[in-house]
């Protein structure tokens, strides 16, 4: 059962306002919601079906947060799935600290991805590929919308991210950043690449001019039809599935 | 003004049903509209903002089929784009041939991959590798679906599609067929391509068993992070840059 309270409080989650108010976010769908009791999140509330209770009852053993059982109905309706016939859960979010890289370290930033999909599709690929940090200019989307976190498939609880003005991290570091431009060189002809930062820009805009001076070194994927751009995530995800393949030869 | 007929048979095209027994589909959005006016579909109706009428008057003056100047609002009331500032047309169909691989054409399949977004990035991956041909499963998503359309972003104006039983194409076609699965060979190490077929299988499911008899070669994306998986048109995107590669080289 759950209290018009309680209702309440996890419907006003959909809303980024009262993310910052509360410091709480959503975790929805099975999957994802055992992923995130798994990690060091901090779970305070699980809202689930019998069915999902049932199915994992021997995860769920540890879990010693607030545990609502609702029908199917009610659990679609207080979350942003259309469908659910599992669970959600209300996380703790987790302070956003800068960073700097490692000696050798790869890392990704996002010059004002403003596409929740996209972001949380980025933080799928760096997951992929080991990266753990992600570096994010304060006007890209928020990690803690529904749908970034839908798309992450579980990746926010793996990988690492900070916003923080691109250019104040990029003199901080002194790396080499990779943007990509369309006149850039062909990384399909790159023989090497020394570690450090790939930039990837907005939607629509790309790079941005501020932004484009600290880019040190401009990459480029070939291509070979018409068209004039490729999705964003999938930029990142070719570049960065070449720069491992020629960090790792 | 548009009248309520008008009205009524646009919102029908929002729906498959009406689609197949129209043989008509909208394309939404001042870019995909203008790249589908010129190219080779048969664009019948033409609805339309003054101002993107105004901003584009040269390109539309070739324009013969119908023209409905009406305000963003209606526009946004019988399309499905929350917002739309410039027009939407009413395009007939193609027919959906099957095709033949020619000597040494890549080409990509796709067996039952379900997601609209998905099938229209992949759709805008092939057109920016220069690849021609798409091979469809019967159950896969529908080319004509809006947010097909959309994500594709034109490059359904390129690309050339066809639906059909997976396994009668191969057995007909006759040439090497890569799948992607996760006990495959490394793609990054792989030192050449004989020209074929990428193979991508269903979101959640994958490749099906019975079409899986039919691959000749596995491939891998090597992973360094602990997430099981990437999403197909990411998979897609990375896979078809590594072959562009080999087959380039």
């Amino acid at each position: 059962m759950l209290s018009k309270n309680t209702v309440k409080f996890i419907k006003s989650l959909h809303q980024k306002k009262f993310r910052n108010l509360e410091n709480r976010f959503l975790v929805e769908g099975g999957k994802s919601v055992l992923e995130v009791i798994n990690s060091s999140f901090f779970v305070e509330t699980l809202v689930a079906t019998p069915g999902f209770l049932e199915r994992n009852h021997q995860i769920l053993k540890s879990f010693s947060g607030q545990l609502h059982e609702v029908t199917q109905n009610q659990l679609e309706n207080i979350g942003t799935y259309q469908s659910n016939k599992d669970a959600l859960v209300v996380v703790e979010k987790k302070k956003d600290l800068p960073f700097d890289p490692q000696p050798n370290e790869f890392l990704i930033a996002l010059d004002d991805v403003k596409d929740p999909g996209n972001l949380g599709t980025i933080l799928r690929i760096a997951d992929w590929y080991g990266i753990s940090r992600v570096l994010l200019s304060p006007q890209s989307a928020e990690v803690y919308n529904p749908k970034v976190i839908q798309s992450s498939m579980g990746s926010f609880t793996r990988v690492t991210w900070s916003y923080e003005p691109l250019g104040e991290a990029f003199l901080r570091w002194n790396v080499p950043v990779y943007g990509a431009f369309l006149e850039g060189e062909n990384v399909h002809k790159m023989q090497s690449l020394v570690p450090g930062i790939l930039l990837m820009g907005n939607e629509s805009n790309g790079i941005s001019k501020e932004i484009e001076k600290f880019v040190t070194k401009k990459v480029n994927i070939p291509g070979f039809g018409e068209t004039e751009s490729l999705n964003v995530a999938v930029a990142t995800a070719i570049l960065t599935d070449n720069f491992k393949r020629l960090l790792d030869q």
